[in-house]
C-alpha cells in the first residue's frame, strides 16, 4: 500500500486537521469530527446536515459553506458516523427553523441519522430527512437495502442549500429535496479497486484486462465484470442503464465524477463521449460538472449522475455557493 | 494500461471535445488545439497566453477565463505545443495592448514560445514572456536546462490574470509576473509512475517500497529514491528543500497539488503536516489551495509550491476568477 499517511488509524483525524488548516473559513470540531460553516446559522434559515463515511472527499465536508451544507459529520473511512456526531451537528446548527438531514442510502447511515433525528426531536428540534438512493446499478448491496446513494447527493446538497439560503421553510426544503432525489440516477465503473488504509490491500481484485461495471463507492460489486473496453463503449455502459431506468428526456444537470484515481484528462475525454449519448437520448445537458466530487479513495473509475431539472432547480443550481469543493457566483 | 481512452493517438483531440462540451463559456479550437475565453479580449486589456504539453490538467486549459488566461495552447501529452499554435493564440487574443506568454521552463516550450513571439512581433504584436523555473529538486533535467517550471505557474497565472483584468499595462504585467516567478519555489514527490497513453506502460519503475523525491511532472528523475516514508517524514522532504533554497519568511500563498492519482483525503492529510512545518520556518500561510491543479496524468504524488506574496499579490490572488479549474468571487 502506497499512501500519504502516518498510522492508518489516524487518517481521518489527521485529514481533518489538514482541512482545518486549508480552510480557515470553516470550523472543524476535531473531537466530534464535524465540519461546520464558520458563521452561525442565520435565524430563520433551515439548517442542512449531511455526513457519511470518509474516503469520498470532497463529499461531504468539502460542501460545507455558504449556499450548501451547514455541517457535515465524518465517519471513519467507509464507516458511518455515529448518532452522537449527527446529534451534535444538528443541535449546533439549528437556529429554530429546523434541520434537514441529507442521507445517502447505506444501512448504517440511515439507521444512525434516524436515531439522531429522534434524539434531536426529543430536545425540541424539528428534523426532516431525505434519503438518496440513485445508483441504478443494483438493487440491494453489500451495505445497503435498496439502491445505493451516490452522486445525486452532491446535486441535491447544492440545490437545497441555495433554497435554504433564500429562506425557504423546512416543508418546502423537504419537498424540494425529495424532488431532486427522485429525479436523479447514477451509474459508475471501476478500472481498479480502492485500498482502505486500515486494510492495507485492495478491497477487491480486478484483473488487468477487466473492469467492474456498476461498482459502488466502497468497492461493492456492480452488475458484472467485463473485459476492459474503449471509452466509447464505457460511455454506453454508463448512459444506457440510466436512460433505461427512467424517462430522462428534458433539461438536466449532469455530473461526471472521477472516483479519486482517474486523471482529469480522462474524465473530460469520457464527458466528450457521454454528452452526445445523453443528448441523443433526449437529455438536454443544461449544466455539467466534471471532476472529483464523490470519490472512492484512490479508485480509478468514474460515475455518471443525471438529474432531471426544472427551472427552479436550475435557478438554484446557479445560485452562489462558497465551499471548498464547489464555489461560484459570490 | 487501464485508462478511459479510445485510440491513444486520439486522447488530446477527444479530451478537448469533452472540455468544449463541459464548458460552453469557453471556445475550443479543435484544429489549432487552443482553448480560448468565450468573449473577445477587451480593448486595452493585456492578453495572457500559456500552454504546454497535455496531461497536467486542469493546467493550462482549465485556467482560461475571466481573471486568468485568455488562451491556452495544448500540446500532445507531455509534448510542447507548436509555434503555430502559440502564434494563432497570440494573434487571436491581442487587442492591441500586447500579449504576455507564460512559459514553464522546458526546453521545447521555451524555444517554441520564443519563435511564436518573434513571428507575432513580425506581425506588429508586442509580446513579452515570463519563464517559470521554480522546481528546487534538480538543476537541469530530462527536458530542461535549468530548473523545471511547475506549480508557481498556477499562482502566477491567477495573480497576473487579475492585474490584466484591472487594466495594468504590459510593462507592469511583465514586472509583476517576474516578481511572482522569482518568489515561488516547488518540490514534488511520487509514490508511483504515470503512464503515458501512447507508451502504454509506466514511464519509470518504482518498487512498492520506494518513492521518488523531487520527481518532475513528466516523471523525470528527482533527487533520489528513498524508502516509502510516513506522511510526516514526506512533509519534511518537501518543506526543507524549499526553505533551504530561499528566505521564505513572511506572507505566502501555498499550493499543495495532487499529481492526478492521489485522493483528496491524502492531500489534506499532507497539508496538515506541511502547514505547521512552514509556519515553524517563518512562512505565514496567508492563502492556500489543496487539490489537483498541476498534475502528471495518473501519478500518485503531490507537489508543494510556496510563493512569497506581498500585499499586492495577495489582493490580486483574491480578485474574482471564473475558470473551470479556479473560480471564486464573481
Amino acid at each position: 500500500m502506497k499512501k500519504f499517511i502516518n498510522d492508518p488509524a489516524d487518517v481521518l483525524a489527521e485529514a481533518l486537521r489538514g482541512i482545518q488548516a486549508a480552510h480557515p473559513d470553516l470550523r472543524v470540531d476535531l473531537d466530534d469530527r464535524v465540519i461546520y460553516r464558520g458563521d452561525a446559522t442565520r435565524a430563520g434559515k433551515v439548517a442542512l446536515v449531511s455526513g457519511g463515511g470518509s474516503g469520498h472527499e470532497p463529499m461531504h465536508g468539502g460542501f460545507v459553506g455558504v449556499g450548501m451544507l451547514d455541517a457535515a459529520c465524518a465517519g471513519e473511512v467507509f464507516t458511518s458516523p455515529t448518532p452522537d456526531q449527527m446529534l451534535a451537528a444538528t443541535k449546533a446548527v439549528d437556529s429554530g427553523a429546523g434541520v434537514l438531514h441529507i442521507v445517502k442510502n447505506y444501512t448504517g447511515d440511515v439507521l444512525n441519522f434516524e436515531m439522531a433525528a429522534e434524539l434531536a426531536a426529543a430536545e425540541g428540534i424539528r428534523v426532516e430527512s431525505v434519503v438518496v438512493a440513485d445508483d441504478v446499478a443494483v438493487q440491494d448491496s453489500l451495505y445497503t437495502a435498496g439502491r445505493r446513494g451516490v452522486g445525486t447527493t452532491v446535486v441535491l446538497e447544492k440545490i437545497v442549500g441555495a433554497a435554504a439560503e433564500e429562506g425557504a421553510d423546512l416543508d418546502a426544503i423537504l419537498a424540494l429535496a425529495q424532488r431532486v432525489s427522485e429525479n436523479g440516477r447514477s451509474m459508475g465503473v471501476a478500472l481498479t479497486s480502492c485500498t482502505v488504509p486500515a486494510a492495507g490491500k485492495p478491497t477487491f481484485d480486478l484483473p488487468e484486462d477487466e473492469m467492474e461495471v456498476g461498482v459502488g463507492i466502497h468497492g461493492e460489486p456492480g452488475r458484472r465484470r467485463v473485459p476492459l473496453a474503449s471509452a466509447a463503449e464505457i460511455a454506453k455502459l454508463l448512459v444506457d442503464p440510466i436512460l433505461a431506468d427512467f424517462d430522462a428526456t428534458g433539461p438536466a444537470i449532469v455530473l461526471l465524477s472521477g472516483l479519486g484515481g482517474t486523471p482529469l484528462i480522462e474524465q473530460y475525454l469520457m464527458f466528450g463521449e457521454i454528452a452526445p449519448l445523453l443528448e441523443r437520448g433526449g437529455v438536454e445537458v443544461k449544466r455539467s460538472l466534471v471532476g472529483d466530487y464523490i470519490t472512492s479513495l484512490d479508485m480509478a473509475g468514474i460515475a455518471l449522475t443525471v438529474v432531471k431539472a426544472d427551472d427552479e432547480m436550475l435557478r438554484l443550481w446557479d445560485a452562489p455557493v462558497v465551499t471548498p469543493g464547489l464555489r461560484w457566483g459570490a
